[in-house]
Formats: C-alpha cells, sequence, structure tokens
C-alpha cells in the first residue's frame, strides 16, 4: 500500500506561537506531519509553541524554518493559498474538497500557504500559488482563526486519504516550484530589459499577472525548460543555419 | 427557498467558559446558531465566554441552560452522541459525513451532544442518542478538543447545506481556441524567424509540443492577450520609455 501524497502545510509569517502549535496539534490529529515557517515573528523554536501542541511535538520537532514563501515551496509542484477575502488575482478559486481531490490525483508535493493571523497572505504569496482554496463560510460571521483553517483541510484531505488508490501516473507532474521561479525570474529579467513593465505604478500589478498566468499553466520540468528554450530563442538574433 | 435543518449543538457539562465561547464562534462559522448548555461548570451566563466567541455573541445572549440531557433534548427527534471513544454501547456509529446526511434528510429537529472537555459524555448519556458520531481521526494521535469537533461536524453539516455555500466565483473561462491558434501562429512566425526549429526533421515533433504545452495552459482570452503583449516585447528592440 502506498502512502498517500500529504500536503506540507506553510505557516507564513505566523505571529503567535501557540497557534504554532495549534496548527500542530490539528495536522497530526489528521496525519499531517510535515510543517514549514516562513519567518515566524517570535522566532523559532517558540517556548509557547509546545505546550498548545498537546501532545503534537514531532511535527513541532521536525518543523522547518524558511525566510520566504519562495523558498519554502521550492520543492513543492502544486501549491494553494488558504485565505477568506478577495483578491485581485484572476485565479481559480477552489473548496476544500476539490483542493483535496487535486493533492490526492498528484504524486507530487503539495503545500497549503496560511497567512498571518491578523493580515493573511500577501498578494505576491498568493500569485506564487496555483490556487486558492477557501472554505465556505457564513457570509455574515467569517471568522475562522489560523488553526481552525487548517484543521478544516487537514480533515478534508484525510477524507480522501483513505480512498487513494496507486494512481496511474499517466500525466507528468507539475514542475517543481524553484523550476517555475527560475522560469519567471529569466522572463522578468528579458522583459525589463525590453522596457516592458511601464508604468512603474502598474509593475506590481503586471508582474502578479505573469506569475499567476505561467503558475496556472501547471507545465512539467520537460515543459518548463521548453519554455524557457523558447524565450531564448526570441530574445537572440537570428541563428543563420547555413553556417553551422 | 426553505431553510435548512439545523442542529442543536449541545454542550454537556463545559468546565471552560473559553470552550463554550470557542464553540460558538465555530457554530456561527457555518451558520449555526442554536446552542444548549446543560450545567455548565461555572454557572451561566459566563464572562470567559464572550471574548473567545470572536463576535459570535448572538449565538451566546440566545444560548439556554437546562439542568438535564434529557431535558435538553426535549424537543429533538434524532440525536447525536460526538464521541471518539468506543462504548459498551450497542448503537450505530457513524461518521460526520453520514450524520450530516441524516440531519439534512429529516424536517425534524436534530441534536449533537458534546461531552465535558476531560470526560467526555457519560455511558447513559451516549444512550439517549440515536447513533454515535466519530471524526476519524489518526489512531496514534487523537487530540481533539471541544471547539474542533464542533466545528468540524458543523462544517461537515454546512457542506449538506446550500444555502451555507456562498457563490462560486466563476473562473475565466479558456479562450476559444481559434485565439488561442492565433497565438501559436505568432508565436511560430516570430520562432521561424529566429531560425528555432533545426534541424527540419525535428520541426513538426517540436511544433506539436509547443501546441501542447500552450494548449495545457487553459489560458483565458485575456491571459491569451498577456501573453502575445510578452511575446511581442521580447522580439521587439527596448523602447526608450523617455521618448514617449
Amino acid at each position: 500500500v502506498t502512502e498517500p501524497t500529504k500536503p506540507v502545510i506553510v505557516l507564513v509569517r505566523p505571529q503567535l506561537g501557540q497557534n504554532i502549535g495549534k496548527a500542530a496539534r490539528a495536522m497530526l490529529n489528521f496525519g499531517l506531519t510535515e510543517l514549514r515557517l516562513v519567518s515566524p515573528r517570535d522566532g523559532w523554536p517558540n517556548p509557547e509553541a509546545g505546550p498548545a501542541a498537546s501532545g503534537a511535538d514531532i511535527v513541532l520537532e521536525r518543523a522547518q524554518v524558511f525566510a520566504t514563501v519562495e523558498e519554502a515551496v521550492a520543492d513543492c509542484s502544486q501549491i494553494f493559498a488558504s485565505t477568506v477575502r478577495r483578491r485581485d488575482l484572476v485565479m481559480p478559486i477552489l473548496g476544500p474538497e476539490a483542493m483535496a481531490d487535486r493533492i490526492v490525483a498528484t504524486a507530487a508535493r503539495s503545500a497549503i500557504l496560511f497567512g498571518p493571523e491578523r493580515s493573511g497572505l500577501e498578494t505576491e504569496e498568493v500569485a506564487l500559488a496555483s490556487a486558492i482554496v477557501t472554505v465556505p463560510i457564513n457570509p455574515e460571521f467569517a471568522s475562522l482563526n489560523l488553526a481552525q483553517a487548517v484543521i478544516l483541510l487537514a480533515y478534508e484531505w484525510s477524507r480522501r486519504s483513505e480512498l487513494a488508490q496507486p494512481t496511474a501516473k499517466e500525466v507528468e507532474p507539475a514542475a517543481p516550484h524553484a523550476e517555475l521561479e527560475g522560469f519567471i525570474a529569466q522572463l522578468d529579467e528579458e522583459l525589463v530589459a525590453k522596457g516592458y513593465f511601464h508604468p512603474p505604478s502598474r509593475t506590481r500589478a503586471t508582474r502578479n499577472t505573469i506569475r499567476t498566468i505561467f503558475t496556472k499553466a501547471g507545465w512539467s520540468s520537460r515543459e518548463v525548460k521548453a519554455v524557457r528554450g523558447i524565450i531564448r530563442a526570441l530574445v537572440t538574433p537570428p541563428r543563420n543555419r547555413n553556417e553551422t
């Protein structure tokens, strides 16, 4: 029996150690063990996390700390951004069930991003994801805290994991996120050289749009390489094939 | 549109006011408003409940207090006892989904019983129920607290209730195929100009690869336009922005 694909839980700039502990407890209740922290406000380890984890110490002990979201998801091919708020980004918005379906349908590594308690994820962080995941909630009282959001998504994943079958991998998995970032950086550099980002006031929004477009594509490593070759060809003077 | 059948949440001998508040918050997130308390340890109202409810005051204000479980569920036709522990009672044991199915399938009033934080429900209290409801959980780390159990069951109920679902934001549809063809033709033309297709024996396979890559992306009309703009920028000499 193969282990079903377990998503990595990424807490971005979590504020309270207590909430990190509660998230760890919520995870382990449903069998999730891989926790990553992006610049936790009060550093790491945090003495308040342990008591709140109520025994989920193994999750805290194995937690890894990263400076940026990009680094935290570099080895993940499928990234979900948990948020209840509307965004200017045009991205797929999934419910927990559709997210869980996607996680178990792929052999690739998935990550779920959760923002800081008060402010949530920044637009640039949401743009890193392939989709937004939103728990459908009472529109007149939407007050999910961090650990509650984690437990609901972990629960939904666990419901699929029992059903998880050894899936036929006829489809190439999406490239690890670091490869996609490498491509986006290359494209960005070329576009800067061409004076594409203009006016400056629109640059940030344009960059988010580009990121969303190419993240959405879900390309495999092979496909990302091919597109990088295409970009290179487009910005390079024509080769004279007769000379080769 | 008829209101779906909402279960009553019954907290039996809850110990901490804070947990009553958290349960109220969990309920209201998924549209449940009817809370009943059976002899809360510290009396009622409890000043610690309000802050923990994070604004779900209406649930606390309307909460009713009863001396016994029998009285609390006297008007309910279908009673579920939430517990993770095995009992000597011979009763149906349901998962959250089956419980939610039963709640919405009947017009009668349903109640879900939750025991005290430490000890859980007494055997006699479980025996009042038509079924036990148990959240399937990591057998090596079963550590659901009261509010977590409430939120998971409330969430599961809300999934059955169409009213609880906010209107799914429509993702932009993929562009009509002709637009994608227009883009691929533009890209092809630029690549031909750059001498990209080489050697000739590979040209057909390379063109197929390119078509697959960009078809797979599933871009909308807006996104195809944006990528066309990017291609144009890449093959055009840099603009001097100061001249415009």
